[in-house]
């Protein structure tokens, strides 16, 4: 089968159709998404050597539970061991000896074919399209803020960056009916939220007087200085939530947290099934998101920065 | 009066005593104890010029509210303008126009005297020794950490740090039956918190194969390092508490944070009320805490580090 390897470099291959193992599936790949995690592991992060690629929707071809044959799925890409102390606690995601999809010791969906546990699988319900459903996975790790983080209504909160990850997350935490503003580099991307949000460019928010006035801050630049605006404008008593994954350590002043008595909160995976509840009640809107489909040869294009959201590879016939 | 004066560099001084304004009491400082933050002033933090001293007991001299003459008092060091917003949202502690006690635009209290606003004075009661009360300031920043994250009765805890601020920490953090551990440098200072908490000298933490098992971690030692063990100690979904104010940046990975999931929440001052309770109830143990008692004029050896614990300054008749 074909599948985009990466081992330093990315290239497409020929690879063996994996085969299931009891408690496993068998999956053909429908759509498969490019997700800054991919970029940032090819430059280096988690020293990942396979096949890359986390966010997808597929058919199940062949499982050890007869009746998955034939859905249509999305999965948690969190293959857990069930046996470790974290594992007994419900800790899934956290798994001392986990393996993660396209990210960490485990194949990834940049290909025809992948296996995964049948308990990692969630079935789609037919209103909802491959080309939304490809999106779950993102739409879950931001449906984790939710999760980790009680969002009130009358919480005036600022999500920072304007990117993929952003276009998620302003749009969940828009349903908490809080005081919602978007501070990007980019007009054109912010235009996608201003129905959701209060979008600002981050040269008016460096103009403002006083910035320390949101509740909650939620950084999802991908990059330090992305943190550091969230400090600057979370108010004393505030919370800062971490979503970026960056192959980068930062310098930082936690002196700072403490006078101001702040919080910081990452979040990585969410809630699968909650990410479908929404997407089927039409709650949020992907198709913008989709800035071109490419076949897997096509993979130099797909990964080219010229798409402003995501990149799809579709592998559908 | 007599005072210790920073500009630069410590020295005793010959200040006029200070006058009460409306809504103010003149207080006679009676004991006044050292704090790792008076220490790290002197190396800069905060670019303070005055008096020093924020942990004191006295007696009320003169005061704009008559019934608060003769009384005994300590004090809440954080003095709110009471009309910013952050006033207005009752989060006094983190006004934007604060003064703080021997920190911050006013002068403190290694002096004969100092004045406060009448509403920062709590009253001691008699059952409270000079001696205990000089420490109820410090004692109400180790609660702090229970004001603002729940430890559970079945939480794992651990303490880093074996100084002056652990040894309230431990004390106060013990009384929510949580099964607690003390990580220090020094078996000395470990040994006084043997009846309160297991007891763990760095070079055996480091010796553990699995170090990610705590529910919290909570961080007093004062510089980076210390943030750096709790990272490793907490496991995937815990807490660390940050109460070290230093004066130094720090190297830090939040992309860990994110993929553990972990929470940082920063704590500063607390509540005197309650802190004033547990030292009447004798929750809380402080007479080993004073290593020594010094004349203002002694504060080179009051600073010496030969203190193990709290130099205490007696300006008692």
């Amino acid at each position: 089968m074909k599948a985009l390897y990466f081992d330093g470099k990315l290239k497409l291959k020929d690879l063996p159709k994996p085969e299931i193992e009891e408690g496993e599936s068998l999956i053909k790949v429908l759509l498969a998404s490019v997700c800054n995690t991919d970029i940032e592991i090819m430059k280096g992060y988690k020293n990942f050597k396979g096949v890359l690629g986390h966010e997808f929707v597929g058919i199940v071809e062949d499982s050890s539970n007869p009746q998955l044959i034939g859905k249509r799925v999305v999965a948690d890409i969190n293959i857990a061991c069930g046996e470790c102390d974290l594992c007994k606690e419900g800790l899934f995601h956290h798994c001392r000896n986990r393996k993660v999809l396209g990210i960490f010791e485990k194949d990834g969906a940049f290909a025809e074919y992948i296996t995964l546990p049948n308990r990692n699988l969630f079935i789609v319900p037919d209103s909802i399209k491959d080309e939304e459903a490809v999106f779950t996975e993102p739409l879950a790790a931001a449906l984790e803020i939710l999760e980790m983080y009680h969002i009130k209504p009358t919480d005036k909160v600022v999500v920072i960056g304007d990117g993929k990850l952003s276009q998620f997350i302003t749009q969940v935490v828009a349903l908490t009916g809080c005081d919602l503003y978007v501070v990007g580099k980019h007009e054109e991307k912010l235009e996608h939220l201003k129905n959701k949000a209060n979008t600002l460019l981050l040269e008016e928010v460096e103009r403002l007087e006083t910035k320390s006035v949101f509740d909650v801050a939620i950084e999802c630049t991908g990059n330090e200085d992305g943190l550091k605006l969230a400090q600057q404008l979370v108010k004393p008593t505030g919370t800062v939530i971490l979503k970026s994954t960056y192959n980068a350590y930062a310098t930082l002043n936690p002196t700072d947290w403490v006078v101001n008595e702040i919080k910081l909160i990452g979040t990585r995976c969410g809630p699968m099934a909650s990410a479908l509840r929404l997407l089927e009640k039409r709650f949020v809107t992907t198709d913008y998101l989709i800035s071109g489909f490419y076949k897997l040869e096509q993979y130099e294009e797909a990964f080219s920065p010229k798409n402003t959201f995501k990149a799809v590879f579709d592998l559908r016939g």
